[in-house]
């Protein structure tokens, strides 16, 4: 575990890695908006930003107003970060601690803190683990009914195309590469893949794999995500794989501020996740079924990663369970769903 | 030495290398073009594809007539290459070798081949040092007469802004990052650097740095690139760092297929190689004089890897040699230039 964290704490001081977060504009838009927005919680406040690498985020909340910033950075970038908090001239505001946050004390003389601010996410929202240091910061330092910022997770999930693996392997400047393109799909299957996919290769709607309220969800939630589904495809095309992404939320008494993952959305650094199929299921017709499981548990050997199963079922076998009304185009569910309408519509005739 | 070769070869197994350069358009497209463009050369030959990888170029050469390639490959994605051969029915023509080239024998039947074709180039032309291979390929197995492909390769350099590592930072979401700024390029000057530039970024006229004929040139005229060299800003604007490039060509009989890596062209996954600056040298006007040293040199602990010293040098010192005549807007190059004017015009005069 130890050997597991020196190594995580070390990628962080490869300034490549913080130039890549740096620009993503809608990353620092999103948290600038939020902080900036809630001026009046963040005036005379008390603030831990957890994991503040570049210390952005501190400074956002020095800027809205902050009365004190603590900004616990564990990789030796804690040291760049004192030169930028004082190039923006807040070094009165913002404490740079260099450690852990497992190992952070707030001074004798404050007793909690008022707002945790944390850019924690990871690709597909879960990746790095670092979501189980802000929810022990939370325990141990945030004032009840403080604020986190962002105070909510979103995982979606959808059934896509992936051209990219499979179509576009037909032919390359007139050569078939169809061998290479099954290996490729091979090595990809054995660690996440990130990728920016297209709006247009969605299958089906956006699907709520996970919803966290990250004011009261607890690491051991973090564990294990099982996710069993029939999603029904709203486009036709090729199911190649399945794409996952995420949105966090923040804390709002007006307009939320959402930082969405999503295709359609402006590309951010995350990207988004996928799993490539072996190879093309079916072409699938509007209105088809897709059943899947998908199970998502944090490996026990390496804390900061998870290992992903993905299984396609069968969804016209017995084990497979769909929603009621199911919109999809199995006799069964036609008949249902028509069942179901001519039910409410009757229980309405009563109830009129 | 052969640890770095195993390494080298291993890295080679990963198929998202191939990935990239097999998405890399311009790049397959010169190749095929070349081979396809030159059938009458192809057919019937017999063909050495040093490190062929899938063995995309052995398959352009196949269908461009070849009697016999032979698809040399170290790394074990020969067997890959093999599948991918058959695929494309040329199972006949192609035969894939699994051994490094210095291992390679011709058949008994055959002494030598027609022509070698090979995509050798690495970031900035030489990174990786794979040339050397083909040109002990050429002393070995070519046939006098025999062609290769490419057969020339240059080397073009200029200065350049480099806003991503300079202005972009003076305000990111409303922070100032300029120390993050300084550090990110310090780091980024202790390995080349991959980037892509926009063509209006380069800041004078683009400058030949090495020519090298690859019928003749030679394994220890790769060790050393060293050049000197005045240069005349074509533009005005921060000089920020140094962008390098090159072209390949093909032999040819009527138009000249070229791959260029050149910023105005359609980007390839050589992008270019630029070498940042600590800090903004200075403002240029057009016609502002760039002195600099710029020396490419092998490394002598990894054979693979160059080592490039970049030194800027004051333009009105007496020790640097302005070309004659040159174009900056120093006096002395001024009145140098007019001075030599009137003496070719005299001397035109004198002939008339």
């Amino acid at each position: 575990m130890e050997v597991d964290n020196d190594e995580y704490f070390k990628s962080y001081e490869d300034l490549d890695i913080h130039e890549l977060m740096l620009k993503d504009k809608p990353r620092n838009e999103a948290y600038r908006n939020a902080i900036m927005s809630n001026k009046k919680v963040f005036e005379n406040s008390y603030v831990l930003d957890v994991g503040s690498g570049t210390g952005i985020l501190s400074i956002f909340a020095a800027q809205a107003g902050a009365k004190k910033v603590f900004a616990v950075e564990a990789s030796k970038l804690a040291d760049l970060s004192r030169e930028i908090v004082k190039e923006n001239n807040f070094e009165d505001v913002i404490e740079v601690v260099n450690c852990k946050i497992e190992d952070f004390k707030l001074p004798e003389t404050i007793d909690k803190v008022d707002i945790i601010i944390s850019e924690w996410m990871g690709f597909y929202l879960l990746h790095e683990s670092m979501l189980d240091s802000v929810l022990l910061a939370r325990e141990r330092f945030l004032r009840p009914g403080g604020l986190m910022f962002p105070d909510k997770a979103i995982i979606y999930i959808s059934p896509c195309k992936l051209p990219s693996l499979f179509d576009d392997w037909e032919n390359v400047s007139g050569i078939k590469m169809t061998k290479f393109a099954k290996q490729l799909r091979a090595q990809k299957s054995s660690k996440p893949e990130i990728q920016t996919i297209k709006n247009d290769d969605l299958l089906s709607e956006d699907t709520v794999m996970a919803f966290l309220d990250l004011n009261d969800v607890s690491s051991s939630e973090l564990d294990l995500f099982e996710f069993n589904e029939v999603l029904v495809a709203k486009n036709s095309g090729n199911f190649q794989g399945m794409c996952i992404w995420f949105d966090v939320l923040f804390p709002s008494n007006d307009h939320e501020v959402i930082l969405s993952t999503h295709p359609k959305d402006e590309p951010t650094h995350w990207k988004q996740t996928i799993i490539p199929l072996p190879s093309n299921i079916e072409f699938l017709e509007e209105s088809y079924p897709i059943a899947f499981k998908l199970i998502i548990q944090r490996n026990p050997e390496h804390f900061r990663r998870y290992n992903i199963l993905l299984e396609i079922l069968d969804p016209e076998s017995e084990d497979v369970q769909h929603p009621l009304p199911c919109d999809c185009n199995l006799t069964k569910c036609i008949l249902t769903k028509a069942h179901l309408a001519s039910l409410a519509n009757q229980n309405n005739f009563e109830n009129a």
